[in-house]
């Protein structure tokens, strides 16, 4: 395989994935719609979620355009990279709403015929669920990377060059970075907004509907049961795939810029390593398209038999990934090969092990949810205590799993040399790749879920024969587990990721020096230093980046503490939410009582309404917080204390991100298994303190836990933009 | 004033501080214990407490034997200062459980006195409570100080000197961190021991006496309310005390040691760096007692008269300290007075605006508190949710006090200078000193809290009037305040003391180099330093502690995780614990119905001794975890990957404890102000939610966050101690 062959594999993923995704599209609107009804439930969700979507993308142009503006602004007095950061940005996070809008449209109308299709058989909804969420999965993957690979092309076309030696590489992928901040951005809105709606329809419809009325869940006669829908969608459907997009491209583009450093005086081999990456994940786009064909089942399977055949198919494509980027990687003629491989697949195991990690602490199966469903029986108290206590222990694995994946990704792909920080850093962007690798069938397993879920909704509003809720519940409780798999591999991408994006971030200030016309760096010793050939260590001695700086230690302190408020706040805004919902359905049900006769039909869209408002309003303050406090930082205390932020940010943020979502699946499913009859069974007191727990975990596992995984990013993402600002005008 | 004059504030301070703790001791003794019945409830209490402590003293007698042997046979091995190191690991050990049971003992004794003392007046009492706290305070800054002193004398005086110019004030002052060592070992298990009995016997004595059988609270007829009255002593009495002892130790060995190695190359200035925190420390107990003396108040006074003449004995001192401090360093004729001063500055300044912080995050004066409890009327859930973003959202501005102030006393000590390490980070030190030298007072008005609240529980035990039980009401309420404050305080300090230490693990890595024959550092570009003269810059370089190594970053997820999982331990070991109780209590009142009718007295004793086992069963767990991550991560990962541990778990761990501490603190008093008749008072739905919401925060704010100050102390000090071991052996 000689390596312009290798290269072709990144456009023809891209072609491939967009294909797939259009066939797989066409397929699933061809399918029964069911009943009138039917249709009418499914036209609502529709609705709703456009409606959200709409008033989501419309406060999100004028934020996009505000921004670009200002940064067009900027870019007269900072940066080379500056002059293309606007519209970069402004492609990130069209993109990425293009990606959410395609998936949200595929998810609504795929509820609706899974629904109808599960009349007739098990296999045949999960075939049309299952492949709808493949669109969203093979969008996000082939507009990922075809973004990165039309700016790539684009700039090599048509930047000028620097007189730098390996500038002009080094100089177009730290540029393509700001693709990343358009991204983030918009996984920010996306996953706070989207947690916030969701969590504030559920909470609203259970506390009014299921316990002050006892009317069942996805009763059609309860006001928020619609936005609770649409809530899934916005919540899992279009949040999800807008953090693991900006993961996607975050990983791709770091890795591109590290790799074009690490060899910048070296053309060739420098050329070889901003095309690993990129082969890499084209490899894993085709090679999903093909898992995506071995999920099958036939009727009458049992629940294991599904997951084993999701299992199957998400584990085929990861093993023929990880023979096929071997070939790739010799084929491609870089430097130790193997070694980069062994990075490749140092990030795969990591998202395997993360991920049964995750449903190890979350699954009924197993002790850990076990002994909180125990604990329920003492009250609402000792199930709390034993969920956060399990949370907090459930953190071990999945933390020693990236600690050691990071690790062994550097050592890997520096030949075991601690010393070869470039090569090594690219290493670990090489795993975040691999590890994402698998993305396009993994998130097809993701969005499935919602899409059973709201399919399970809709049987129940129709009120369809029990067989066919029998085979919603089938797919809803698989969805259920593939959720939790999907949030430790979203966890786990998000701290690699934003390890690369820290790593990249000393190329951008490197750059940034050499703009200003610096041309040394000056050390403490007397000793200067070419900038243009300073090793990453010469920088962090420059900018003394220790441990013991107090600036840095200082800066941990706050990225640590940053992390908590940005929980806290995501915590208290789904609790105001969830008021403003509480309080419109107890005014429906009181100002209309035929509603719970079930005479007449809600108002489904002022329920819609307040969640949209509502997320929109809540998620604000969090949003600045995750982008000031970086810019405040980098201005007054400089490189140093960025990266003292950055990292403290991202340690403290990716273990609370565990514990948050891993105690709120703890209980989530503890509920559950007392539900099954276990300690009493439903409407004992146990079961009571189980939902109270249920309840507290739901801000955690869809609100505060998942935007973590933004803000370890976005943190990153805008210090490396702002990066001409703060290297600048900072006071230390 | 001439430097030898100062040199003797310090052991003025330690005299008169022991005089004044034996005089409040036998004022309290002469002091009226009450009637017969109270004398026999308080010897039930005090026979608890002591059967709680020999328990742990015996099962700590063979921990610490064990230990001193293992380090024996090392030393034959590892060290030098490894040749001192068992002894002062066990006069650490011994030193702190003494403070720990004179604390115990007065605590218990002068708890029945103020109760007696409240049948006559309020002012009389607060003097018995208030002056028996300061017996605590003074013994714990008075040996702890006597201590570090002891060490120095006797070392300068028998210790061989090394042939390193300024060598031996370095090693004597480095090898005194093992004192440290054996203080963090007892607080280990004084806190975390305290922790998990004070908490299962009041869980178990609510659950069962409060919420199943309707009794009231410190009613004679619950067979745990006897244990939960011991929990009081054993884990806010002897548990805090063990606590500050160790930071008090830590702080002033590690300003030593910072101050030694600062000046290694100027033996005069050395000593006096040596001698400033000593000179600062006695000071403090000097003002403290004066402080103690201005608490006083007059009979009808109000909550908030009380509140302020404990604040203004407090101020008093703190103001003294500020103005003596800085003619104390000017006479010791130090290099940058005024900047040292400045660091004694920042330290008093953050302690101050911690505990004003956490004041304002859990008082029910406040709007934090309050919105809890405006929560509560939606149910458990809301609570719950509330309390967990408000306890996040509060990390804020402690947080961001302890990294002002860190970095304030760093540049006030280094002259504005951040490439002067040495001199900056003895300054952090400095600032730990200044925090922590008013101990003597603000111990005092820790201790006092437990002493009022079971002089409470006395009171309502034996039945007294109303008007005795509103005067020892207000005591208890005052005592929740500075219970809140204290425990601010504690863990400011926490972090400022592991700083501290953390920066002076680099010097004992320095010594066992030398130790081991090695004389340069041998630099990645080919220039060789000697060990002697290489700056913590060179020392960082050259063991590559930047935080774009590898290495570095996954020891930082490490102990971030380590925070987690050592708090989920706690948790889940007091939801154990608690079960055990429960099940007892339930037994007695079903066993022997008598006991409900009040007509025969249940068993306390087996309550009693089951929360000392339960105790002292669970606290091993975590016990192991503090010290063997550490070890385990120097033995794999090396110097860099101990510096990265320590970093990332102090981050984490430090804004943890604040998370859970105020989060606890909230729900507490959240409950206290529903009580008092807001939201529907007593008995009503919200009455009822907050109550679980209390219950949750219980292990919240007594156990795990705690726990947490002494984790952060311990694993660096764990660390330090070991470095013979793992500088030696280390695979990376």
């Amino acid at each position: 395989m000689t390596s312009e062959l290798v290269f072709w594999l990144a456009p023809a993923g891209v072609i491939v994935g967009l294909l797939f995704a259009a066939l797989f599209y066409r397929d699933m609107l061809r399918q029964d719609a069911g009943s009138e009804h039917m249709q009418r439930i499914g036209g609502h969700v529709q609705r709703g979620a456009m409606a959200y979507v709409a008033q989501q993308y419309r406060i999100m142009l004028w934020v996009f355009l505000g921004l670009g503006l200002l940064f067009t602004l900027l870019s007269f007095g900072f940066g080379v990279q500056s002059r293309y950061l606007p519209a970069l940005f402004l492609a990130g996070g069209a993109f990425s709403a293009l990606a959410g809008y395609v998936g949200m449209q595929t998810a609504t109308r795929a509820s609706v015929r899974t629904a109808a299709a599960a009349r007739h058989s098990l296999g045949g909804a999960l075939r049309v669920a299952f492949r709808s969420g493949a669109v969203m999965g093979l969008v996000v993957v082939a507009l990922g990377l075809g973004n990165v690979l039309a700016w790539l092309l684009f700039a090599t076309a048509f930047m000028p060059a620097t007189a730098e030696q390996g500038g002009g590489l080094v100089l177009i992928t730290t540029t393509g970075l700001s693709f990343g901040m358009g991204a983030s951005l918009q996984a920010l809105f996306a996953r706070v907004g989207g947690g916030i709606y969701t969590k504030a329809a559920d909470v609203g419809a259970d506390l009014v509907g299921k316990v002050e009325k006892g009317i069942p869940e996805d009763d059609p006669r309860n006001p928020a049961v619609i936005a609770d829908n649409v809530g899934d969608n916005v919540g899992d459907v279009a949040g999800m795939g807008a953090d693991l997009f900006e993961s996607y491209c975050g990983s791709l583009l770091a890795a591109t810029a590290l790799g074009a450093a690490a060899w910048s005086q070296d053309p060739v081999m420098q050329l070889k390593a901003v095309v690993a990456p990129l082969a890499v994940a084209g490899l894993g786009i085709l090679l999903s398209v093909v898992g995506v064909f071995i999920v099958t089942t036939r009727e009458g399977a049992s629940q294991k038999q599904l997951l084993a055949s999701l299992s199957r198919g998400i584990n085929v494509s990861a093993v023929l990934i990880l023979l096929a980027s071997a070939a790739v990687l010799h084929g491609l003629g870089i430097t130790n090969p193997w070694g980069l491989w062994g990075a490749v697949v140092s990030g795969l195991v990591t998202g395997i092990v993360v991920g049964r990690a995750t449903e190890y602490a979350t699954s009924p199966g197993y002790s850990p949810t076990r002994r909180v469903a125990a604990q329920a029986e003492g009250g609402a108290a000792t199930t709390l205590i034993a969920g956060l206590g399990a949370g907090m222990q459930s953190t071990a694995i999945p933390v020693l799993a990236v600690a050691v994946g990071t690790l062994m990704a550097f050592l890997c792909a520096s030949g075991f040399d601690i010393e070869q920080l470039n090569v090594g850093l690219y290493g670990v962007a090489i795993a975040a790749v691999g590890m994402l690798s698998t993305l396009g069938i993994t998130l097809a397993s993701d969005a499935y879920g919602p899409i059973a879920d709201n399919a399970g909704g809709n049987v129940e509003m129709c009120e369809l024969g029990p067989e066919v809720r029998a085979r919603t519940d089938a797919l809803d409780s698989l969805g259920n587990t593939t959720a939790a798999t999907g949030k430790g591999f979203a966890i786990g991408s998000a701290a690699l990721t934003a390890l690369a994006l820290i790593a990249s971030y000393i190329e951008v200030v490197r750059l940034e020096m050499l703009r200003r016309g610096e041309t040394v760096l000056l050390m403490e010793s007397g000793v200067s230093i070419e900038l243009s050939v300073a090793s990453l260590q010469d920088f962090m001695a420059y900018f003394n980046v220790t441990l013991l700086n107090p600036v840095v230690l200082a800066a941990m302190f706050i990225g640590s503490m940053t992390a908590f408020v940005f929980s806290g706040m995501t915590m208290q805004a789904v609790g105001r939410a969830a008021s403003a919902m509480v309080d419109e359905v107890r005014r429906q049900f009181r100002e209309n009582p035929g509603i719970l006769r079930g005479d007449c039909e809600p108002d489904y869209a002022s329920c819609v309404e307040i969640s949209t408002l509502g997320a929109q309003r809540e998620m604000i303050a969090p949003a600045l917080l995750a982008v000031l406090v970086p810019v405040a930082t980098g201005l007054i205390l400089g490189v140093a204390g960025v990266i003292g932020l950055l990292s403290g940010g991202l340690a403290t943020g990716f273990v609370l991100a565990v514990f948050l979502s891993n105690a709120g699946g703890a209980w989530d499913n503890a509920k559950k298994y007392v539900e099954e009859g276990h300690h009493g069974g439903k409407n004992s007191r146990a079961h009571h303190a189980a939902v109270i727990g249920d309840t507290v975990g739901d801000p955690f596992k869809d609100t505060a836990g998942p935007s973590l995984n933004i803000l370890v990013k976005l943190m990153s993402i805008v210090a490396i933009v702002m990066t001409g600002v703060t290297v600048g005008f900072s006071l230390l």
